[in-house]
């Protein structure tokens, strides 16, 4: 079984992720381009390497949690001393960022013309998940690597799938956000209705989640909506982020989006409005804006 | 206790509602356009009316399920047989429609004048729901007489929410309809879009009833719309007539909507292309026309 697991990227995500894997009981070397973040784990137990390519050297599995193509590219193929540069053959590259389905493929070509496997990994479940370990993980790529890989996904994750070959965990991941972000505009857009002709917030929630409109935003957003309690699960920026992957690979497969790309505009009215870091809740704003009210200040009808 | 109810409007929905009442022990007068439908709950022991009026006269609750504002306003208050005309003060007369809230409120205000109590309780759960007598139940008007009317509802439906006053039943479903039909273009734009990429069904649905993506759609209809299923729960027709409401209402208050109007022509695609009487699933199939691809012929990539 695979023991030695390489982890590069200790942001936001990244840090209790590696931590997990630790307090699994792997053995871990960090690799981080702001190295106070590697001291940080190194007092948990862990190694730091000296680059990409030194902790992929050492690794069985290699894991990278960065924050977008460009940076996965780079970490793995593009600098001189990439993942790509270190890792041996036979070993697993696991990346876990949410990045592109064709510059994922592109990166699995090339590490495969080195004997190394890969998988795309991308999560869901935002900060409270990875802190807890229970992420949904959607992973793309061979099945017998999937499975060897099993353990170390158990560490970090709950629902751990399994969505097809190199890129089907991206887009599996891609499809998942337009689902999510689209039900949040959904359940926005019906609440200021409401709240705009008087409805009192607790008989709505309750009708709401009774019946065929029930969602895990409905469950998870609707009250924090209501409070004006916009406090970032997960950033209004990074969903933004994600819609902009969305649309890019539609445009590459000729997939006409519909609903999404009005909801990315509606995001980037809140991000104009200095609501970008805040949780993606805030799309209300901007329709309280258009409508000139407040759900939050509501008086039952 | 209310134990004789009138009940006017024996359609596709009326009908099961009725013979639940009969059921639970309430005594039934039906009265509706077509005879025919009378007949039948007759034989299953409900008495017949001759009016809208004779029906409201007799009964201590008078319940209409009827398919418009148009219709709710003709035997409500402005045919010669209306049940305006026949109801008895401090009767009760409950309009199960979904209609407008504003033409709800003006038939309140016309029946208040005679001292008979008003509700507005639209219901969700279509044909299954009304059948097995679990519908959500959305209910506005007086605190009290929704109190007085409770086990009416209980009768036929198991989520009853008190909305808040006479109109905000209709607001609640149309705030419903806004998040679930939403919700239906969100699953069906993400399924179009990761078919195209090549996923796998079975993965896809695992994955986004896994997470911030879930919901009633993708829990009921998910799995419907990759098999290609269009059988009717609930009728595109259907849920077109209700944003139509929607849309006047929101008009009404000012109240601009981004998605919604979206949502509603591409449902008319759907009409157009003669699938206004399947279920409201066959959203798909405008995607699907516009892409180029049948989820249900999805290969796994």
């Amino acid at each position: 079984m695979d023991k030695k697991i390489g982890f590069i990227g200790l942001g936001i995500m990244g840090m209790p992720m590696a931590r997990n894997l630790l307090n699994a009981g792997f053995e871990l070397s960090v690799w981080n381009r702001t190295p106070s973040k590697m001291d940080e784990l190194a007092k948990a137990g862990a190694m730091t390497g000296r680059s990409a390519a030194v902790v992929a050297e050492w690794g069985d599995v290699t894991i990278t949690m960065l924050t977008d193509s460009a940076a996965v590219e780079e970490v793995m193929v593009d600098s001189y001393n990439s993942v790509l540069a270190g890792a041996r053959p036979d070993s697993v590259v696991i990346d876990m960022s949410t990045i592109s389905p064709s510059v994922t493929r592109s990166i699995a070509g090339k590490l495969s013309e080195k004997g190394v496997h890969m998988l795309d990994a991308p999560v869901s479940g935002s900060l409270p998940g990875a802190t807890s370990g229970t992420l949904s993980i959607m992973v793309g790529g061979e099945l017998e690597v999937f499975e060897r890989c099993r353990p170390v996904f158990e560490a970090m994750g709950r629902q751990i799938t399994h969505c097809g070959g190199n890129g089907m965990g991206q887009v599996t991941k891609l499809a998942n956000q337009i689902i999510g972000l689209g039900n949040l505009a959904a359940m926005c857009e019906g609440i200021v209705f409401a709240a705009k002709a008087g409805g009192d917030p607790d008989a709505l929630l309750k009708a709401f989640g009774a019946g065929a409109a029930n969602s895990w935003m409905v469950e998870n957003l609707g009250r924090k909506v209501f409070d004006g309690d916009f406090a970032p699960g997960f950033m209004v920026d990074l969903a933004q982020k994600d819609l902009r992957l969305v649309q890019e690979a539609a445009a590459e497969m000729d997939m006409p989006l519909i609903t999404t790309p009005l909801v990315s505009q509606m995001l980037r009215a809140v991000q104009r409005a200095d609501s970008g870091s805040e949780g993606i809740q805030a799309y209300v704003k901007a329709l309280e804006g258009l409508a000139g009210i407040e759900a939050r200040t509501t008086e039952p009808g």
